[in-house]
């Protein structure tokens, strides 16, 4: 929630405390339904459902809509049967689905019993779709047309079916098995002449999707194509719903929210933080956490065999973080920067020379001034110790190669976790700082026994 | 661009080669304009212009919106003035404005001589707007309606100015100068008797912004509050124009790539990575390295200090590793679910105190079970080793209190950014890892101090 009015949130509280009922109704009715749902949600609990109650029919329901899910689940429990089935009747279909898939099984029981029949069924129907795809998100309230009515017969339809609907803005033109056949807006009916055809007027050439496809698809089309609402139908062509921009845009947030959790290795999770429980969050961070402290066995290893080189020169190991991280942050950087593309689909897998072009090229030269600078700090810095100029070359030269490693790892890797049909967000920073380590730390032994033979 | 239809550019590219130019018309015709820019993009320069042309004017100037902006400026300069004049004449104001910000000064100065006047009056008015403002991705195009009209008149009004407007599904009720009076939407206008009057039909409580507001703000609320259009307001509440969903989408795709890139330590970038030259990705990735490894001369620093130990146990040496990444892990996982809360507006720093309380006993959580599986590893690979355990003991205990102070930091460093008016993005993984490396460096040799005094 965002954008508050400041202070509406004390002075609906102070009204409720002094009982002045009708001020309530009167400011509520001005307010929007997000903001109300705001607002509730900061209230003590025993006065949300008789202000809700307070609210206007159509008001109430759309507050209900944007509510989180343990206030939407307290207010049904506080309903008599008739409120209830008044707040189902002025639910689109799509969101009285969200709201039984996110209810406990006794409180989903109430609601599907005060639904009306027609109302059960399309919830059953649409339960079917599986979770993340079209069919899971779109609603089926869509206002349908024939090709062969005037726009006088249309807005006749319109008026008489168009109340119910979630938008009129784009009707469709459907056949009698109600195959989709063109699409139509409210503006063309509205701009046309009362004899002409909607078969004249309509654009056949439509963008849709099947109930099955992908709802991160789904949301790309709707910014690839500029859409407004798309179109969802069946394996026959056959039109069974439509999916509306603001679920495309919640789509979105989700879609982001979960490529940003994976990339700092958390399991994605639908709840905002604050709702979700210590054990919850504990579970979705741990076992990554353990198989990344795990996989460092290996580095562990490289330094114990690498022990009677450290030991003679402290400079060496006091770079082994500055080197560790240096590496890590260059891969993340190209991991992000992939993994990004990759999801918004400027970048595919046929890319993969370019990115080892350009990245190569990059990392050379981000890996010569990281390298020179660094240099010259360890002379400065160490000049007082044995050995100072070859252990600060290793390093240097360690640290150069582990740019140029850690950018085409970090490249590479997310391109081909997808070709081979993994999420590319999981190959971001922890997986390549964890690969990059054990090869910048197998580098520096190497580079180490080549110029400081005497140590090894 | 995504979901194009397979091999459609090999089809067009032979079209084009046997010179089919009837074909090639016909079959574009039913293409989409974002497809259309697609294909011309992968093939060769020389057939962008002659296939542009065959465009029907309407989704000629579509495609030219939806095009790169390379192939829209190598386009401009193979236009005749006329041709320029043609599809500046189909432009959008919004697209027009954000053509003339893209392309060089020389083909400014030619746009802006084939403009008609009131169009190059109101380029200039809207590049007046701060980058990031309202206003600078508003369009001026809306329908404008008077109070006092009735439904017949307010259906004229559409018929004949709604033609070259984005948007007719949402009209603007304004007074005499200019005051944002109320909102209706075309819907509601046609489902209404002939004889009612707009100001009886409208919604007065219209969620509007200024000019000036963030377009980050205004893209939130586009999905907070479910829009579809939002009409934008000067300082005295006249409006001068709308945003649109469309436009907010690619504000909010714009804001999420920038958070990434910031996580990641890449100053951000608004052009797709392959259009982005070596030179720049290195510009944006280079302070934040130097910075970052400058910042290690820290954790080397505690290393020099802490030699003797060091080289007394290589058990502990070889430990670095496995502290650092963890801790960085653990880090990076609370700053960026943090981050993400933040930017969602789902959390702020009034709740500070409730997120230190749900990451403390995450952390202890975690930290625990992190230590008990380590020390167990530890004992079973080092058994041969002098010392192992007390050696085991120092590193699983410094590591559970690395994972506390971890996720604090992590949780800590963002709201505090944001509360200074920093972006809390940039407080992510690579920044929390340079911290925390740090203290579990001092925390290793505290404890290493404690439990094996011979050592130190």
């Amino acid at each position: 929630m965002s954008q508050i009015e400041t202070g509406l949130e004390l002075t609906i509280e102070k009204l409720w405390e002094n009982k002045k009922y009708n001020t309530l109704r009167d400011v509520m009715s001005t307010m929007q339904a997000a903001n109300i749902a705001y607002v509730l949600s900061v209230l003590p609990d025993n006065a949300i459902a008789p202000l809700f109650r307070l609210l206007p029919k159509e008001l109430a329901a759309d507050t209900f809509v944007e509510m989180e899910a343990d206030m939407q689940e307290k207010l049904i429990k506080s309903f008599s049967d008739t409120e209830l089935k008044n707040v189902l009747g002025e639910l689109y279909m799509d969101d009285a689905v969200d709201l039984v898939e996110e209810m406990p099984a006794n409180v989903v029981r109430r609601i599907l019993a005060q639904a009306d029949p027609e109302m059960r069924n399309s919830i059953n129907e649409l339960l079917k779709y599986p979770e993340d795809s079209a069919g899971s998100i779109m609603t089926t309230e869509f206002v349908g047309l024939r090709a062969d009515m005037t726009v006088a017969e249309a807005l006749r339809e319109i008026r008489l079916t168009g109340t119910d609907k979630e938008t009129c803005n784009t009707c469709y033109i459907i056949d009698k098995d109600r195959t989709l056949m063109g699409a139509v807006s409210l503006r063309t009916i509205v701009m046309a002449q009362d004899d002409q055809e909607m078969k004249d007027l309509m654009e056949d050439n439509v963008i849709s999707v099947t109930t099955m496809e992908d709802q991160e698809t789904v949301a790309r089309m709707f910014s690839t194509y500029d859409l407004n609402v798309m179109p969802v139908v069946d394996g026959e062509n056959r039109m069974i719903g439509i999916v509306t921009v603001d679920d495309a845009i919640d789509v979105m947030e989700e879609e982001a929210t979960e490529d940003i959790s994976k990339m700092a290795a958390v399991t994605p999770n639908d709840k905002p933080y604050l709702k979700t429980g210590v054990l919850e969050i504990y579970k979705n961070r741990i076992p990554w956490l353990l198989l990344l402290m795990l996989s460092a066995t290996f580095t562990g290893m490289i330094i114990t065999g690498f022990e009677h080189t450290l030991s003679a020169s402290i400079i060496l190991t006091a770079a082994i973080p500055m080197l560790m991280d240096t590496g890590g942050n260059c891969g993340s950087q190209a991991s992000v920067t992939v993994i990004r593309s990759l999801s918004l689909d400027e970048l595919h897998f046929s890319d993969i020379t370019k990115v080892w072009w350009k990245e190569s090229r990059v990392a050379v030269m981000c890996g010569i001034t990281l390298a020179v600078f660094n240099f010259v700090k360890l002379l400065i810095q160490y000049s007082s110790f044995p050995n100072y100029v070859m252990a600060s070359a290793t390093i240097c030269i360690t640290l150069a190669l582990t740019v140029v490693l850690a950018k085409l790892v970090g490249c590479t890797l997310p391109m081909v976790a997808q070709k081979l049909g993994f999420d590319p967000a999981v190959m971001a920073s922890p997986f390549i700082t964890t690969i990059v380590d054990a090869l910048s730390l197998l580098l520096f032994c190497t580079i180490a026994g080549m110029l400081m033979p005497g140590l090894v």
